[in-house]
C-alpha cells in the first residue's frame, strides 16, 4: 500500500463548517473525468425508469449534500481509504431526461470512457435502470462479472408496460447481454408481492442464489457474506445496492417501498462483508429525496457508499 | 378451491401506471355492497374517538392510495387470494363525524347488513373505537369470538374523560356485550405507561393472554403464533391490528405513539401466523396521515391488510 | 337550459363525511368513457416530460383527493353546473411512463376516442407536454382553435436537450401542426429568465398576444379578459392553465417554480372571464404533490377546474 | 389610563432566549382563572366539530408556541397593551373530546365563570363550533351583541349531517338564541362554493351585511372598517376571526381551505380597524397545526390575537 | 418509601384532553426553582455548540410538548415515581445564545444553585456541550462521578475548529476537570467514521470502557448493564444520553446522524438497567425538532426521560 | 460594454439536466478567490447570531441548489449579465461556528481579501450579523456608503441579551463604525412589534429614511425606488436584503417571521429599481432551509440574487 500525502482528502470540519464548502461527495475535490484516479464517485440523476413514486433524479445531489459529515477514517474496520487511493467526485452523467433509451446509451458511453482510466466507479443513483448500461461497460472491460444485488425486488422482469428498459428489468437485460457469471450471482432482500413465483425463480433457474428477506430476519448476515465470498473467489464483482432493500423504517426515502426489509445493521454487514473481493464497480440507487424530508435516507446512502470505498481492492499495493 | 377467472383482479401496473387508476384498495373494482363477495375492504373514516393526535379520519383514503403498488401474488407464502376469492372495495361507512355515539350505531348497522352477505370484512380505520360495533355485529352472526388484538394499548378502559365510548375502551365494551371467548383472547404488544397495573391486568383477570412488548423484543413471534393457533383451534376469530403496536420507527404515522414496540418483521409473522384460523373479520386501525408525510405508514398498513386477505379461510373449497 | 334531475351530482357532505367516499373528482360518479356526458374530468398521470423537479405524475390523484370539499353551487357567479350538464370522472389515460413519445401517441388516441362522444374534456395533469396531443385531437374535431395559455413559461422551445417532445415545447409543436388560430392566442403570466428575448418573442412573431407577468402586477385582470373575449369572439377555444403561472406563494407545489407570478385572485378572474366563450377543452397541469405537503396546491387546482366546468358553454340549451 | 408597573409583562428576549421559557401566550404569566384580569388568553383545544381536515385540537398549543417572538409594543399603531391592562394566560377549557354537545356545555359554563370576573376573553381555537357557547355566555352578560365575523364560510347552516352542533352552524344557533344585534352583524370574506344562494343570503335576510371575498380583492379594507364602526357605534361587539378567511397562501394551516381569500394586509386592517369599538370578546379559530409545518399559520394567528389585545377598550381609564 | 398524597402529579387525560393543558414536562406543575423537590426537569435550549445541523435549541419545548401522553405508572417495571418523589418542571436555563462560552458559565452557575437544593436534575437538551458545565457542578457537590455515556460519538475531541468548547468535546473537558472516575466510565454506541483510531482509544487510554455500536447489534444489552452496575457499585453516577446513539430509524430528529446505531429496545434496557445505581443526574440531549416533523423523536426522548425518573434512587426511604 | 465569449456561463439545461451538475450558484464555475472576476457569489453559512429559529447556516447550500433553474437572460429587463461580466462562485467563508465574535473577524478579513480583487460580492447568508463585517470591509475600500436595507426589522438594537454582536444589531454597529452615509440610508419593510418607538426612530434620528411595511401595502414601489435613486445619486451603495422583509406567504423559510410584509412583486421592483446605482456589494440573508421544505424560499432568494447581478454597474464599459 502506498500512503501518498498528495492523495485527495475530504475537506475537514476543522477547515470549513460541515454545512459549508463544496457540495461534492464527502466534500472531495471535483475532477473533470476519471484520469489518474483509483476510484471515483459519479452521479446519475435519473428517475424516468421508475414505475411508482418519482424523485430519484434528485438522489445524487442529496446524497452528496448529506455526505458532508463523513470523516476519512472507518472506526469499525480501520479502513483509511484516502490514505491508499486517489479519489475524486467526477460529477454527473448528462442523461437525456426526456428519453430513457437514449439515456441508457449515454450512460454506457460514459462508463466506457470512465473505465478506460482504470478507476473504479462508485455510482450515486438514480433509478435502477442505470445498472444495466454500467454492467455492459463493465463486462466489456472485465468480462462477465459476479454480482451482489441487494434489493427488495429481483428486477428481472421481461418487460414493464411492454418496455424492456425500465427499473424493474436491468438484471434480465444484463443476463441477456452475457454480463454475468450466473453461478456467482446473489440477490439479497427480495420480498412481498409479485405477479407469480417466477418473479424470483427466474434467477434461480439461471443458477443465481436468491435470498428472500424472510431468510434474513433477526440474524447477522456475516455468515451469508462469508458464503458469498467463498463462492465468488477472485472473480471480478459488481455490487449493486438498492436502498429499498432496507426496510422503510431505515430508509423511508425511496420510490417502490416494500415493508419487511433488511435492517441497517445488515446493510453494513453486507458491504463490509465484501472486503477481500475483487470489486470492479458499485452503485447505490433509488434514493428519492422528495420522500426523505429529514435527509436521513440520503445520509445513509452516503455512508454506505463510503463503506464501499473502504472495501475496494488495493490497486497500488 | 375454485379458481374462477371471473374473480376481480387488482388493476395491474402493465395496464395503468401505478400512480394512476382508481384510488380503491389495491385498485380493485368498487362494489356498492358485499353481495356476492367472499371478502371486502371497507373504510371507516373516523377520528373523533381519539384521545391525543388527530387525523385517523384520513386513514382509509391514504391506505387505499398507498396500496397501489401491491401485486396479486404473495412471494413469501405463495398465497394467491384473487385466484380463489371474489374481493372488492365497498367504500366507506358514512359515519356522523359530529357524534361518536351515533357513529358507533351507524357502524353496527352497516356491518349487520354487510355480514348478511357472508363476506368477510377487512376494515380500514379509523380510530380503534370502531372495533366495538364491528364485534357486536360479528357476535350476532358468529357468536362470541376468539380475538387476536395487536396494539400498544389494552384499550380496556372503563371510561375516558367519563365516556364509555372512546378509542381506549372498545374491548371492555365488547367483553361487557359478551362478544368474546375469554379463553381465546390474546393481546400482543402492550407497553410503556398507564395509570395502574390494572390497565393490563384487567384482561388477565378475565382469562386473556396479555403479551407485553418487552416479551417480544429480539425474537421471532412464530412460536407465539403457534401457541395462539393451538389455543384457538377452529373457533371463529377476529383480528384487530392497531398500527401503533409497531414501534414508531416502523409506523410513525399514528396518534398515540408508544416507543419500544413491535418490529415490522414481527407484524408479518403475526398476520401470516393466522393462516389456518377461522378468521371471520379483520381490521387495521389508527393510521393517521397527517403524521405520515412519506405515506409509508399507510403503505405498511395496506400490505398488512393484503396479508390478512391472504390468510382468510377458504370459503369456496 | 335543461335542468335534469338525473344528472350526476357530487356526493354531498351530508351523505358522507368529506374525508370519505370515492376519491374521484368532486366525488362524482365514475364512468368508463365519455359516452353520454356533456363534460368529463380525465387525468393524465405523467411527469417524464418535466425538466426540473419530479412529481406531477401524482397530480391527478392528489387533485381528486383535495377536490372533496367542493360543493355544487358557485357562490360568486351563480353557476350550477350539475343542474345543466351530465358530468363524470372517466379516470386516467394509461400512459407509458417509460417512453414519453409513446405516451404522447396514447394521449392523442385517447382524446380522439373521448371527443367522438361530444363531451368537453377537463384534464388533470400531469406535465405540460400533454397539451400538445390533446390539441392535435381537438383540432381534428374542431379545426384550429383559439388558445388561452396561462403559464410562467411560453413553452415554445424548439427543443429541450435536443428533444422536440418535452414540457417546454407543446405550443411550438401545436403551432407546427396547425392547431392554433394565431390571431386568437394569448399567453398570460410568462416571466423571469430565459436564454434570449426570442423565448417570448417567438409567439409574438406569429401574432400571439404575450402578456408578461409584470403587466399583471397589482391589477385586476378583468379588463384583459374582456379584451380576450372580444378578440376571440365565437371561435372554439382551448384553455390551458399551468399552475406555475401562479406565484409560488399561492401554488408552491409545482416543478418549475418562477417567482413574481399571478395571484389567485387573478387566476379566478381569468377562468371566470372565459364565461361566454366557446370552450372546447381545458386543462390544469403541473401540480406536483411531493412539493405540496399541505395539499393546498392541489386543492386550488381542483377549485380552478370546477370554475372551468362552470364556464363551459351550454350544450343542451 | 393607568400605567401600572405591576401589570404582567411578556417574558422578554433579553431575559430568556425566544426559544425557551414558558410556552404560554406571548410567554405571559399563567393565571388559574380570570380574577383580577382586564383581558385573558384562553385556549379551546377542539376539532370534533370540524367537517373536513382534522387537527385544530392542536391549535392553542401551537399558537402559544409561535407567539414567543411577539414583543410588547405595537410599532404600527403605538399601542402598548401591557402598560394599561392586566393580562394573563388562563390555560385551556377542559372540553370532552369524545362528545361535542357536552363540550359545548362545558365551554358555556367556563365562559360564564370567566365573564363573572369582568375580563375580556381572547380565545385561541379550536374549531369554530366554540363561538356559539361563547356568544351565549357573552349575551347573558352583555345582551345581544354586534358581530364582526371574518371567515371563508358563513357558518349559518341549519345543520350538518343532520346535526345542529358543528363548525358550520354556530352563527345560526347564536341567532336562534338571540345573541346578536342583527343590524350590527357583518360577515367578511365568504366565498367559493355552496349548496345554494341561501348559504350567504340567509344572513342577509336577517339584516346582516355579508361582504363576499370578491368585493375585497385588490383593495384596502380601511373604508369597510370605517363603515362598520359607524354602523356599530358603541354597542358591545364580538369579533370572531376564522383563519380560513385568509387565502391559503397566507394561512395554509387550516382545515376547510377555500382559495381566493383575504390577504394578511387586509386581516391587519380589519383587526386594527376595530380600535374604538366596545369589544367584549374575540376569538381566533381553525388553526390546524398538522397542515402548518413551518408554524407560520399559528404565528400569524398569534400576531392577530396580539392585535386584538391592542384594540381592546380602555377599562381602567 | 414515603407515599405522600401531596406530591405533584402529572395532569391526567381525564382532567384535560392530552392536547391541552400546560406545556410543561408531562404536564407537571411548574416550580420557580428546585427547592423542596426530589427531582426536577430542566431545559437547556441551546444549539450553538452543534457542528452540523441546527435546531437543538428547540429541543426542550418539543420534548415537553410530546411528553403530554405519558401516564404516571410504568407498566413494564412497576415504578410509580410520583408516588415517592416530589417532582416539578423548573423551566429553562437562560443561556446566552450569542456566546457559547458565556452560556457554559451560565449553565454551571444554574446547576450550582439547583444542586444546593438536593434535587436530582433531569436535563432536556440542547446540544451536548451542556454536559460539561453540568458535570462540573455535579463534581463540586458529589466529587468525581461514574459516567454512563450513550452516544454515537465519543465527544472527547481535544478541540473543534480550534475551540475547546463545542458539542464534540464535553467529556474531554470533564476529564481534564477531574469530574470523572475513570474506571467507572462507559461509552455505549459509538460508531461510523472519525479522524483516527484515537477518537475512541483516547477514552480507553484513560481506563474507560468503550462499547462500539457493532458490539451491540442483534443483542439484548441487559448483560452489559449488569456488568456496568457491577463495576460502578454505589458510586455516584451521571447518565448522559445523546439521542443520536439511537439509529436514525428510531430517532431521525437529530443533528449529527450516524447510521448503524442502537435500537429503541436497547435504549430502554440501558435506562432501566440503571435501576439500583446511585444516579445523581441525567440528561437527554441533541433532539432537533426541525428534523423531527412527526414529533416522534421528541416523544421518545420524553419517554426515556420518564424512564430515568423511574430509576432515580429512593431519597425518602 | 465588452461582450467577451470567454466569460463564465451557467451550465445550461441542454448540457446537463437541471437536477444534476455542480451545486454552485446557477451552476457557474467555481473559483478559488475573486481574482479576475467582476462579481462573485460567496456564501456565509452562519446562524449563531440568530435569536429565534435556527437554520440559516444551511442557507447558502440550499440557495445554490435551488438556483439551478435560473437561465442567463432576464426576460423582464433585458439584462444579460454573463455577456458583460466575469462571474464565478467562490465558495463559502470558513466561519467559526462555535464563536460568533471570531466569525465576524473572519468575515471581515475574507472580504478585505475579496475586495482587493475589485470584484463585487453578492453574499448568500446566513444570519444578518454578517452585514456588519462586510460593511466594515466595504467602507475601508469605498468610504462610507449609501445603504438600501430591506427587512422586517431595523436591526439597530444597541444590544441583544447584553451582546453587541447579534443579528439584531449590525446596522447600529456599522453606524458606530462610520460605514454609512446617513442621508442616504433607507430601510424598507419594517413592521409588527418592538420594545418601544425608538426601535424604528433611532435610525430616523440619524437621518435615515425608514419606510414601514404599512406604507407599502397594495402599492407599486417603483416610485419609492425612483426617490431613493434620486437621493443616492452616484454614491457607492450597499444593498442588504433580508428575506424576512417579504411576507411569510412569499418566503416562509426564515427564522424571525413577521406577518404583513412585502410582496414578491415589490421585492422585484426594489432590486430592479437599483439599476443605475453604483452598487458596490449586495447580500441576501436569513434563508432558513429547515423551515422551507418545498425549497421555494431559497429559490426566490436565488432569483433575487440573480436580479442583483443584473443591476450591477458596468465595470468594463
Amino acid at each position: 500500500m502506498t500512503d501518498d500525502p498528495n492523495f485527495n482528502q475530504p475537506l475537514g470540519g476543522n477547515q470549513m463548517p460541515r454545512f459549508g464548502g463544496p457540495a461534492t461527495m464527502m466534500r472531495l475535490p471535483s475532477a473533470p473525468n476519471a484520469a489518474g484516479l483509483d476510484a471515483c464517485f459519479v452521479g446519475i440523476p435519473m428517475d424516468i425508469g421508475a414505475s411508482n413514486r418519482a424523485g430519484t433524479r434528485h438522489g445524487p445531489r442529496q446524497i452528496r449534500d448529506e455526505s458532508r459529515m463523513i470523516r476519512p477514517f472507518n472506526m469499525a474496520t480501520g479502513a483509511a481509504p484516502f490514505a491508499r487511493m486517489q479519489v475524486a467526485d467526477i460529477g454527473d452523467v448528462p442523461i437525456n431526461t426526456f428519453d430513457l433509451k437514449k439515456s441508457v446509451a449515454i450512460i454506457e458511453d460514459f462508463y466506457d470512457e470512465l473505465l478506460s482510466h482504470d478507476a473504479i466507479p462508485l455510482t450515486l443513483g438514480g433509478d435502477h435502470t442505470l445498472s444495466w448500461p454500467i454492467l455492459k461497460a463493465i463486462a466489456k472491460k472485465h468480462g462477465p462479472v459476479a454480482l451482489i444485488h441487494v434489493d427488495a425486488h429481483s428486477d428481472t422482469n421481461e418487460h414493464m408496460f411492454g418496455e424492456t428498459v425500465a427499473h424493474g428489468c436491468p438484471f434480465r437485460r444484463a443476463w441477456e447481454d452475457g454480463c454475468l457469471q450466473n453461478d456467482k450471482v446473489t440477490q439479497i432482500g427480495v420480498r412481498t408481492t409479485g405477479y407469480a413465483p417466477d418473479d424470483f425463480d427466474w434467477g434461480r433457474s439461471k443458477g443465481w442464489r436468491v435470498v428472500q428477506a424472510e431468510e434474513c430476519w433477526y440474524k447477522s448476515l456475516a455468515p451469508l457474506m462469508a458464503e458469498i465470498r467463498e463462492r465468488i473467489g477472485d472473480a471480478p464483482v459488481y455490487l449493486t445496492f438498492d436502498i429499498d432493500s432496507l426496510d422503510p423504517a431505515f430508509a423511508p426515502g425511496t420510490g417502490t417501498v416494500e415493508p419487511g426489509g433488511l435492517s441497517i445493521w445488515q446493510a453494513y454487514e453486507i458491504v463490509r462483508g465484501c472486503a477481500g473481493l475483487n470489486l470492479v464497480g458499485c452503485d447505490l440507487v433509488e434514493v428519492s429525496p422528495p420522500y426523505d424530508p429529514s435527509g436521513n435516507t440520503a445520509l445513509i446512502a452516503a455512508n454506505l457508499l463510503y463503506e464501499m470505498l473502504c472495501v475496494l481492492p488495493d490497486r497500488r499495493g
